[in-house]
């Protein structure tokens, strides 16, 4: 067992009543740059003497691209293995791409199961090989069945270390056994209690076991309601679990129902951010985090969305030139019409926002699908009357033509109200048919409201002007 | 301490093979909605009898506004406090409208200090003191006390229950001191050791101690890198320590240095919850979470976004009114206008999603701010010389006029390289202002492509052609 050393965290009397600070500066990272510049190894090393593994790999990525494989030299054998893990993932790959199959094989090998998986699961299959053939059979074959789990499944997730007691032991048969056993996971909070096949039946928290006297037995102070999860189960169905029950750690099952691996909230805590982040890049169109990328890939990667908006927008043109001769008579209406189709996108969007995120949190269900429905209607319907009343006068005022004006009006009642029915419909409908509907519902929603925009103005003063 | 039913959980074994299903089905909603509607109490309680308690709260939720009353007097002492906790806060304001003072205090003082700080920070001052007064004194001092920390503070988080104990107390006695006392916290991960001042100087996990014998001296044991946290301390911020260095629990001081209450991970999963949700709603145009807010509340809630944008599109139009006799002599630059505005937006709020994303995971500080800025405009030269050329064909073969499509190409590649640049510059500049870049970027950013997009597009347009 790891015994920390003796007060190496210990902050001085001075230091003790202000505020603490943590993480990196932006003054280190340029003062390691200038280090690392001038191969300065001694005062490298004495600046990142403490430094946590996830700020060293906060550090990397802030350096500059061509320093950090010289950082990399300068700390060779000085880092923690779990500051890969930390890194970004197109910063690692990059970093990764120089090492030889032995060197990524020890620092993988050093990581907690799912870590490893994560790093591995991201390699082409030949170089998968080749580093796995530089790790020790047993620990092989673990590494091995976690990637033959499905990616982003509970398999991935959980970790292999766990305790599992029999309900006819007693608290101090399980104490005993803990402390003489050497091969115990890093961390666990609770035990769990299984019957001869090896099925979970039980689970005692951690503080409740150490609250119990020696002679209570396991079976009597066990929690029976269980959230077991099954080994395929998809992360974000898993993160919900976690949410929903404030699940600390549960059990993982095979598909015999007996107990294989345990996750804990710790790692919860990854996937809810991955999945709030995939929420939000895929709403602005990024399909994956790009920050670290290089500008090549990811050029590549934000170029579909931009084709499919070129596709939709010169449909928007499109019936546009339906109206050419209105337009030319009157150009009023051609200074007009990015008003209306502007105010029903952005109220499309904030529709669509509260449905994709309602329908992410499983609060939007068929159940009351309806009434929300009804509701947008109404919101939609207000809002649309209040700004149709603005917009009018505006446009009335501005070109001294009240039939412009009230026909603003009416194509901007019809577009806010075609927005607040597209903006619901489109992603529950994405939703029904296994399309997440961060990712589509914005472009389908937006075409909507950009020909319902400008048709509508266009086509009413074409019958009403013309 | 509380002791579970025996078996009240456990699956029969047919069951025991099947995958699990957790959650509320539509069916069980409608089968629940039908009961209260003939008001068959006991169905109900059959019915309801194990159903956890934010299951219960998404069934409320989930139920018709009119039969969320009758539901809760059927339901009456049998609702687990942790109900109201779960439940969505306008769902939940709506329903303690109706109840008295004295009904609300009874659950809000079974709540967990946090859980129960949080229902009453929405209350009115004058509720909030009705409330309060139907208290114990005791109870009332330590909520009153966790309503005077900041909203959205460490204090309002933390838990004051915890285990400390002196460094000079061994493993035997920190063991017979939890089984001998009774009022400690109902779930806890670590030990804490202090000093005689009470200042926190290590932590001991639950594991560890339990692995270790009797007669091991806590300070032999513990971690002495602590990460401490002030109890004013954002909670955002406090979700950052949690996420960098993958916290399970963490002791909480006040001003002193002293120890005054402990964060958990539990509570952090709704932290970074709350925050993700924020940040997607806000780049949607949404203040708040509104799926149950009532059509007038929600429309009055989104009208200020609309009411900008008002403004913004209207800029945009007032700059092509310059431009009207340019589009009267060519009427297809009417027809392609929005086009080049419409690339820009995509583009820009693609470069702001990312940014936005990146400034509150802190990967986006000031020392690699200049080397991403660099990177977006050479994506934004890369995409936007392939969509100009893409769009300048389309619009050359469109009108059968070579010119439109080079103007139409130049207008391109300067939008989508402003939208770059103003992607990139607007979140950070407004983040140096201490204004979240989620609330306000898309806006900025928003306007200034389509005042580019047409601007460029129309007055390229008079220069060339007229």
């Amino acid at each position: 067992m790891e015994v920390p050393e003796k007060n190496a965290g210990v902050i001085s009397s001075e230091e003790e009543n202000a505020t603490p600070t943590y993480g990196l500066s932006d003054d280190t990272v340029q003062e390691i740059q200038n280090a690392v510049d001038r191969n300065d190894s001694d005062f490298i090393h004495a600046q990142l003497k403490n430094l946590h593994s996830a700020d060293m790999a906060d550090l990397i990525e802030q350096l500059k691209p061509k320093l950090r494989l010289p950082f990399l030299t300068i700390m060779k054998g000085r880092l923690d293995p779990d500051v890969y893990s930390d890194l970004d993932e197109n910063v690692r790959e990059h970093l990764v791409d120089d090492m030889e199959p032995a060197e990524i094989a020890s620092f993988v090998n050093e990581l907690e199961l799912d870590d490893a998986v994560d790093i591995l699961e991201n390699f082409e299959e030949d170089d998968q090989q080749e580093v796995l053939k530089e790790i020790p059979p047993d620990d092989r074959a673990v590494l091995e069945e976690g990637l033959s789990f499905g990616e982003d499944s509970a398999g991935r997730l959980m970790q292999r270390d766990l305790i599992a007691v029999p309900e006819y032991w007693n608290i101090g048969q399980t104490i005993d056994y803990m402390r003489d056993t050497s091969d115990l996971p890093q961390e666990f909070y609770e035990i769990f209690v299984v019957d001869p096949r090896h099925h979970p039946i039980g689970s005692v928290p951690l503080n409740r076991a150490m609250r119990n006297k020696r002679n209570v037995a396991v079976r009597d102070i066990m929690d029976t309601e269980q959230k077991l999860i099954p080994v395929d189960m998809d992360q974000e169905d898993v993160a919900y679990l976690f949410q929903q029950y404030r699940l600390t750690s549960a059990a993982v099952v095979n598909e015999d129902g007996a107990l294989i691996g345990v996750i804990t909230v710790d790692d919860i805590v990854d996937v809810i951010n991955e999945e709030a982040e995939e929420d939000i890049l895929r709403l602005g169109g990024v399909s994956e985090d790009d920050l670290f990328g290089s500008a090549f890939s990811t050029a590549r990667a934000r170029f579909p969305w931009l084709f499919v908006n070129l596709f939709t927008a010169s449909a928007a043109s499109f019936a546009i030139s339906f109206f050419d001769a209105t337009m030319q008579a009157i150009i009023a209406l051609a200074i007009l019409m990015p008003i209306v189709a502007s105010m029903g996108g952005n109220a499309g969007t904030q529709t669509l926002t509260v449905a994709v995120r309602a329908i992410a949190t499983k609060e939007l269900t068929a159940a009351n699908m309806l009434r929300i429905l009804v509701k947008e209607i109404m919101v939609a319907l207000s809002n649309g009357c209040i700004f149709a009343l603005l917009v009018g006068t505006i446009a009335w005022l501005w070109f001294s033509d009240p039939l412009i004006g009230i026909i603003i009006a009416g194509a901007m009642v019809v577009n806010i109200l075609v927005a607040g029915i597209a903006g619901m419909l489109v992603p529950v409908t994405l939703d029904r048919f296994n399309i997440d509907p961060a990712i589509a519902s914005s472009v389908f929603v937006t075409m909507m409201t950009d020909i319902v925009g400008f048709v509508g103005f266009l086509g009413l003063a074409t019958v009403v002007l013309l």
